[in-house]
């Protein structure tokens, strides 16, 4: 095992491939709070590696992909889950064994299956920030984005022990709050508290711009009510889709539950049940002791 | 027709009939920006009367609401629409021809049927500030709730032309902006903008219940956007029942289409139709022109 690098600051150089919302935030939050010196950028889009430049994300862009990885100490994999599969085991290809790559995906069943075999597997941590915006691109990019909120690391038996200590180290200095769960609950637990939040805010948005023909009366009368659980359906499908993919199974049993509860609601309503519906809210209602 | 009341500070007086959320906002608002001097409450918890008093609301509370409403320039009823339907007759009952009175409804067909025939019709405005919170009581109350949202105000033909123009100036300058609609379009509009919201916070609220029985789960994963989803199935259902049953019909129509919405999402997902997805997706980002 190599030295321990659990010193904080113990990374000088990151090389984050993606220089998306989560990505840029991240470089962001870990140049900020001095965990690491000096950040190079892979991006296939011209114009968000361009952006990422301008808004000093990054110091630097680099093209080829195994040249940046081989220059960092540390690489963080920050791109949407469909190209996830392919970047981290090619990533994993060109890494040696003094380096940590860690990953910042939704999902991680999928993923972790991708890599199981290959042979820098313990370099690789999986790690699953719970923070982000509706909005997407290194625009989005903001300091602080991390701080106080829940990181999920997953499956950490299958990675080397001083990879794991370096990642632990990094998120606690953001800081963030750790969380240790295996790949499985991870996927379970986040269509529960996650993905389901993003499909019911799809869902409304459709709804309302199917019903409300009117543009601007939905304008007029959106009260911050109707704008908070609207807003994450201004999230980018190149981002959900694969998320959902990932997550089908998981995502369907947890949509099917959804379905029966509102079912269950509109029948109450319907045949003016409203004891029922006054029961149903106060069980609803008790999600204020523990989102509060 | 009494002399002009539209000049700012045009009422000394008030009453506040119900200090909750939305009548002690007012109040606040209303005392802040100088749009009235004195405050008299009416409220049928003897603990939230204290509440009121105490967090400095109201000047007074009066048991007797024919002796507040003879007291006062302005009378706001801010109560729950189930009781809202007994208490807005019985203070026109009250009210004589130099004074004004307004609601802050969130239904207003049932409402408006119920005074149709008022002897006092005229002195009436049918008013919907759509602001508002998850929280209830006079605690929640918050200065400044209103400032830049939108006031509908309903059918103002039928009320007296210096009554409309006294509640007119006074929600101008708090400020808030005018929106003027008959009952049924009100009804229609905020059934698809405002209603639907919280059935579907509820209906979320209740399915990551009974899918995660782990609490500390769900507190752990809560990222930002399960919470502004869910934020509102922390409202009460004291509220919230009477504005469903009130707005039944309307509610149901969106209901049925959200569900259809979701169930389309659903049938999407299920047979992996991953581009038809990606198209509903991107529909419902339209949303983002209209609420930025």
């Amino acid at each position: 095992m190599p030295g321990t690098k659990h010193q904080v600051p113990s990374t000088k150089t990151v090389a984050i491939i993606g220089l998306g919302l989560i990505g840029g935030s991240l470089a962001l939050s870990l140049r900020q709070r001095g965990l690491a010196q000096q950040f190079v950028g892979v991006e296939h889009s011209a114009e968000h590696a361009r952006r990422a430049l301008e808004l000093g994300l990054v110091d630097a862009i680099e093209t080829d992909l195994t040249a940046a990885v081989r220059w960092a100490d540390l690489v963080v994999v920050a791109v949407p889950m469909d190209a996830m599969l392919t970047v981290l085991p090619a990533v994993l290809d060109a890494v040696e064994s003094h380096q940590v790559v860690f990953d910042v995906g939704s999902t991680k069943g999928a993923l972790l299956a991708a890599v199981a075999g290959h042979p820098r597997r313990g370099r690789f941590v999986a790690v699953h920030p719970m923070a982000g915006t509706e909005y997407s691109g290194p625009d989005a990019a903001i300091q602080g984005l991390f701080d106080g909120k829940t990181v999920v690391l997953c499956d950490t038996e299958r990675s080397d022990a001083d990879a794991v200590a370096t990642v632990t180290t990094l998120f606690q200095a953001l800081p963030m709050r750790l969380l240790y769960l295996d790949a499985a609950a991870h996927d379970l637990h986040t269509a529960y508290v996650s993905h389901i939040s993003h499909i019911t805010s799809f869902a409304l948005a459709l709804t309302v711009l199917e019903k409300e023909k009117e543009e601007q009366r939905i304008f007029d009368l959106a009260g911050g009510g109707f704008a908070s659980t609207v807003r994450l359906a201004k999230s980018s499908p190149a981002m959900w889709v694969p998320i959902f993919r990932q997550n089908r199974l998981n995502v369907l049993d947890v949509l099917d539950e959804h379905l029966h509860q509102l079912q269950h609601l509109r029948e109450l309503l319907a045949r003016e049940d409203y004891d029922g519906l006054t029961e149903q809210i106060q069980q609803a209602n008790h999600i204020r002791k523990i989102i509060p």
